[in-house]
């Protein structure tokens, strides 16, 4: 059997699967994200009742992926006090000693949109979330991609609209890409909770020409087969040909993609990937 | 020894080199870039004098550096027609017989300051061009990274100055990176030459901030350990420190890199990068 550890902010998902028969989860439990003292221990018990020979973990993060580096499996600089600078690997390790893939949240959504998900068919693919904020995950070549660090693609600064007055509201970066289109900039704009927009509101042309332009960004950068979107904003399926028509323009022709329809698309794992990705992700250590 | 063609868009170089002696390049020519049919016959003489064990090249693109493409090996959609849609490797490949590495001018250029330049140091580096255009090349955990296509990160959107009037002249974005920060924007701008602008011209904060927020994309999309600048318009060294503030202050704090001043740096080989990179290119191929 493998393991694989989804851990978000809210909630630990812990699951466990036979490798011969992915993406099926066998049994899973989900745990909610208190401090590390009190969190391990319910996921050491949890994998201690099968016979697991790898785990995959996605974590929420920044985390430390550069295997060379002195807290390499660490929670670095999370505004969640508890994690922060917690050896978050090393204390799962501690307690099986076992090969582990330590990666994103993210890059694992990513990897399992791409075994079993919208990406199936591609080598290379980026897994973006639209929610409470942006993250995203690139496959390269069919591995993880990461440099000496992870990615972070969902601040990566974007053409703010001159027609937009809004001034961004990201921590770090006030109008980025996250500030200018996570569900907390429609919301502030809009004065109204995202899902409770109509679909004709010209909100969703501002946040589609958001998201069109950073999939410019990403096709430029990284040349994928497809982008698959997750994330409650994108539960907006609304968004989709908005995204996919703002996209062509902005691209300009520059880059040859397949068509539009098939290269942005909606997740198909949905709030599974994470989980299923963690799982992909160990079986291929094995 | 090892061969090596850096085909641009005015000349191409070919040069040959001891691979033990690298980066000293042993002999080389430049050839104008005419039509494929008077330039291919002078390149082939070149390298009948030598004994050549294996060739690199990094061309003028777009190209289709995927090896599963029935292209594979050609020059796409450049402006430049008599070498639109050539199949640049198949023609030398047929006069001779040997590994080659095929991939962008920039990509080369890149590998050879990982190698021998400015990024020697690093597993991960970018290498951004800024002269008539802008193009950049990107090194990941020591090799070129290429998905399905190569990637063209002087064309990425970045946020356009409220204080900047001009529409851009990127013929495919107008506003892209290359459309508001490569040498004739400046010079659009300025009513003249670049070179011939004082060093205090507020123009250069204009500039600088582009690059800038273009590092800070980089860097989020990348996570390299260095990002180094050629190209003619980065001869302006006092370019440098105010890149590296803004960049400071774009990033935010978000994502660690080493001390911001070896950070973003000139690069080394200067006007050798490419050609040799592309050697560099050839000797791994042995």
């Amino acid at each position: 059997m493998i393991g694989a550890i989804e851990a978000g902010g809210t909630k630990i998902v812990c699951a466990v699967a036979d490798r011969k028969e992915l993406p099926r989860v066998a049994e899973r439990i989900s745990i909610p994200t208190r401090t590390p003292e009190e969190t391990l221990p319910k996921i050491v018990s949890f994998f201690k009742q099968y016979p697991v020979e790898a785990i995959g973990i996605g974590s929420f993060g920044p985390i430390d992926v550069n295997q060379d580096s002195s807290t390499y499996g660490f929670i670095t600089n999370t505004p969640k006090l508890a994690w922060r600078n917690f050896d978050f690997l090393g204390a799962i390790r501690a307690a099986f000693d076992l090969p582990y893939f330590w990666t994103t949240d993210v890059n694992a959504a990513a990897f399992g949109e791409q075994q079993y998900g919208a990406a199936r068919f591609a080598k290379n693919s980026i897994y973006i979330t639209v929610g409470t904020g942006i993250g995203g995950g690139v496959i390269l070549n069919g591995k993880v991609m990461e440099g000496r660090g992870h990615p972070e693609i969902g601040h990566i600064y974007i053409n703010q609209l001159a027609s937009d007055p809004f001034e961004g509201n990201c921590p770090y970066h006030s109008n980025c890409l996250e500030g200018l289109a996570a569900g907390p900039a429609i919301e502030v704009r809009a004065g109204q909770k995202a899902e409770q927009l109509n679909a004709t509101d010209a909100l969703w042309q501002i946040e589609a020409h958001y998201l069109a332009q950073a999939c410019v960004n990403y096709t430029l950068s990284f040349a994928p087969e497809v982008i698959v979107f997750g994330g409650g904003v994108m539960k907006q399926t609304h968004l989709f040909p908005l995204i996919q028509e703002q996209f062509q323009m902005l691209l300009g022709g520059y880059m040859e993609t397949t068509a539009v329809e098939s290269f942005i698309v909606p997740c198909k794992l949905r709030d599974n990937a994470g989980i299923v990705g963690s799982l992909a992700l160990a079986e291929q250590l094995i």
